[in-house]
C-alpha cells in the first residue's frame, strides 16, 4: 500500500516548466510564479505587483456533486473546472491551486486517470498545483484556485445598473439534460449533454475579454434564476427577463420534452458567465466573446424593481440542504 | 432548514474590523488586506509587496483526524490550529484563511459552538476568514491557509548544514497521551494532556521569530522522528539526537508508563516547531523563544550520515493509509 507521501510523489507532482528534486521535494517554477511547491510545509508563491488575488474553493462530494461512478478523467476535470468557473466570473487570470483529496481506499488506475484529467484541464488553463493533502473518508475533494486581476479592475455581483442589459455566453439546460442522461444509463462521454454535465469548460477567456465591458457578473452554478437573483440582491436591483430571447441547449426539447425550458431556467451545472453591461458596450462584447468562440445572448434587462421579472415559472436553484440529491 | 447562504451568513462572517452589509454580501477590510469576502465568485485579497504567498491546506476528517463527538469549539479551534502550524513553520505572518465545511446534517447548536472556536483562535492569531463552501457528507472540514513572508526569507526544510543543531519549542508526547486519554474517556478539557491534543496552540510567534536564525524547520506533526527524518532528506543530510535531552511532556510517564518516551518520539500531534540552527545563533534564539514563553531545547546535531541517529528504537511516524485509525 502507498503512503501519503508517496501518492502525491506518483500521481500529484506536475509542471509544465518546473525544476523538480528527484525525491519529489520542492518543485519551484519561476514562470509560473512558484518559489517552492510541494514538499514543504507551505508552497510559496510570488504575487505579481499591481494585482489583487482573487480566491475560492468548492468541494465536490461523490454522490451528490457528482456520480461516483463517473469516469475517474472526468471527476479531475470537473472538480478543478467548478473552480476555475470562479475565477473566470471575477476576470481572474488562473496561477495556482491546492488540492485536498479524500479517498475511500487507493486504486491506482482510478488516480493515474483522475489525475490526468485534472492535469489535463490544469495545463490548458495555465493554472498550477502546489499542494495538497490526501486524507481517507467518503471520496471528496476540496479544491482552491487562485487568480490575479489587476487592482480594482474584477467583475464583482454588485455594478449592475438600471437598464443594463443581461446577457450569458453559451446555451443553457444542456448540463442538466447530462444528469438526466446519466441516470438514464447514458455513459457514452460523447454525448453533448453528458459532456456538459461531466466535462464543463470554465469561461476564463471570455472573463477576462470582459473586464472592463460587464459592470457585474457571475457564473451560472445554481441555474440561471437563482444565480441571476444573486446578482440583483448583490446590485440592489431586479431583471426583467425576456424569455424567447434565453438560449436554450442544442437537442434539449428532444430528450426533456416540455421540461426542457425550465432546465434551461433552472438546470444549473451549465458553467456559463452571466453577465450585465451597459448597451453601449455590447458590440463590443460580442467581439470580444466571438474571437473566444462564444455567442453573446441578450436576456433581458436590469431594472429598478426587485425580483427576477418576464418568467412565468418557480424559481427553484439548486442549494444544498434543500434541494434534490445530486 | 437553513439553505447554505444562510449558514454562512449566519455562522462564518466574521471580522474585527471589516465593515459588511447588512445581506451579508462582500465584507471589506482594508486593515486585513481584504478588498472583497464572501457573497462573490470568489475573494478578493491585496498582497503586500515586496512578500511571498505562503500557503497550505489540510483535510482533518472525523473518526480519522479528531474524535467525531469532540467539543465542537475543540473541533473549530483543531482545525484552524493545525494549518496555522504549517505557516508557523515556514515563519509567515498568517493573513486570510477558506474554509470547505462538510457536515452530515444541520445542528445549529454545533455549528454556533464550532465557529466560535474557529473564530477565537483566528482573531487570537490575526488570520480573517475570507470565503467558503457548506457541503453535505462526512463530517470534514478543509482549510486553506495563506500567510505572508518577506521575499526568501521564508524557514523551509532545505536549508540545514552539518553540525546545525536540532532544537525544539516545546515538551512532546502531551498530545498523544491526550488522544488516549479521550479513548479512555476523559472529558474534561482542563486535563493538560487532552487540551494538548484537542486545542493544540500553532507556534506562530516562534516561526517569525526563528527567520534568519534557524537554517531550516517544520512542524511536528506526524511525530518527532517522522517529521525530522522529513527534514534530513529535504536537506540531504543525517541527524544524531541525543536521548536524554528530548523534552518530554509533564505527566507523560505517570499515565503511560514505559511508553512514554515513544509518544514523545513518534507521538505526532504536538504542533511544536522543529528546527536546525547553527551554534553561533542559539542564544539568540534561546532568547527570542523566550519572549514568546517557550524553551528551546536542543536536541541533537545534524551530520552527514543519512538517517536518524542516536535512539535506539523504531521510527513509526504516522501516515495515513498506513498506521492506525485515530
Amino acid at each position: 500500500m502507498l503512503g501519503e507521501f508517496d501518492l502525491i510523489k506518483r500521481y500529484f507532482i506536475h509542471s509544465r516548466h518546473g525544476q523538480r528534486r528527484d525525491d519529489g521535494y520542492g518543485m519551484a517554477d519561476e514562470r509560473a510564479g512558484v518559489a517552492l511547491a510541494q514538499g514543504d510545509d507551505c508552497a510559496l508563491l510570488i504575487p505579481t505587483p499591481g494585482h489583487q488575488l482573487a480566491v475560492s474553493v468548492d468541494t465536490s462530494v461523490a454522490g451528490v456533486h457528482f456520480p461516483e461512478d463517473a469516469p475517474p478523467a472526468a471527476i479531475g476535470h470537473r472538480a478543478l473546472a467548478v473552480n476555475l468557473s470562479d475565477l473566470a466570473a471575477m476576470g481572474a487570470t488562473p496561477r495556482w491551486y491546492v488540492l485536498a483529496l479524500t479517498l475511500p481506499d487507493i486504486d491506482p488506475d482510478w488516480l493515474e486517470a483522475f489525475a490526468r484529467g485534472m492535469h489535463t484541464l490544469a495545463d490548458a488553463c495555465g493554472i498550477t498545483l502546489v499542494g495538497g493533502d490526501i486524507t481517507r473518508g467518503q471520496l471528496a475533494m476540496t479544491i482552491t484556485v487562485h487568480g490575479e486581476v489587476p487592482a480594482n479592475e474584477a467583475i464583482t455581483r454588485t455594478g449592475a445598473r438600471v437598464d443594463d442589459m443581461i446577457a450569458v455566453t453559451g446555451p443553457l439546460g444542456g448540463a442538466h439534460a447530462g444528469l438526466i442522461a446519466w441516470r438514464n444509463g447514458v455513459r457514452d462521454m460523447n454525448d453533448a449533454h453528458l459532456h456538459a454535465y461531466l466535462k464543463p469548460w470554465p469561461r476564463l477567456e471570455a472573463g477576462r475579454a470582459l473586464r472592463g465591458l460587464a459592470s457585474a457578473g457571475l457564473d451560472i452554478s445554481d441555474g440561471l434564476l437563482g444565480d441571476l437573483a444573486h446578482l440583483c440582491q448583490a446590485s440592489g436591483l431586479g431583471a426583467r427577463l425576456e424569455a424567447a430571447h434565453i438560449p436554450v441547449a442544442s437537442g434539449l426539447e428532444k430528450v426533456l420534452g416540455d421540461q426542457a425550458f425550465d432546465a434551461a431556467l433552472n438546470g444549473g451545472d451549465d458553467y456559463e458567465l452571466l453577465f450585465t453591461l451597459p448597451e453601449s458596450s455590447l458590440s463590443a462584447a460580442r467581439a470580444k466573446l466571438a474571437a473566444c468562440g462564444l455567442t453573446l445572448s441578450v436576456i433581458g434587462r436590469m431594472c429598478q424593481a426587485p425580483g427576477v421579472h418576464g418568467i412565468d415559472t418557480i424559481q427553484h436553484g439548486w442549494q444544498h440542504f434543500y434541494g434534490e440529491s445530486r
